[in-house]
């Protein structure tokens, strides 16, 4: 399980948000993500671990190929801590939304 | 203006994350929010300092007690960079029901 906290402290990192707002969009070998960076391949793989143990990224071994992608469960957790935070009349607007949608469908 | 960089950077720290969430549906005179930690006025006046800065929080002084209270400016950031790293696919889905809902008002 993902935790905030986890997300967070992920993403309290530039490197690591950099990483993530290179993979937005596409998929990205290890070594493609790794080459901007003055970085050895080891310290980019722990970055990675820790991206993909907050649930914001996965990764997939393809032949000899390890391919990052965005796992979109760490941002919803992301942005659910943040609307949970927003002020009671506008999560009360949203849940109207929400239900005036539902009575749509 | 309020980065992205700011907000995970205040974030990143399970204080502050737990000020925000007490923050949650009320605001705290700066004595009340600091008296569960185990930390100086100043260390406390720290933490709202970076939470205030990145857009997170806002203080006020009334008569001669200061009150927090949560900031939407900087949840929007966090939705806002959270969303833009969504798959393609989701960010179209999200626009075409702006669109719609544009063009029910």
């Amino acid at each position: 399980m993902t935790t905030a906290a986890q997300v967070f402290q992920a993403l309290g990192d530039a490197t690591r948000r950099d990483m993530m707002e290179r993979l937005t969009d596409t998929a990205l070998s290890v070594s493609a993500l790794a080459a901007p960076y003055d970085m050895t391949l080891t310290a980019v793989g722990q970055h990675l671990a820790i991206l993909e143990a907050a649930g914001l990224i996965k990764t997939e071994k393809i032949g000899r190929v390890r391919s990052c992608a965005i796992n979109p469960a760490g941002l919803e957790v992301l942005e659910q801590w943040a609307r949970a935070r927003r002020p009671l009349w506008q999560r009360r607007l949203d849940r109207l939304g929400d239900m005036l949608d539902e009575d749509d469908a």
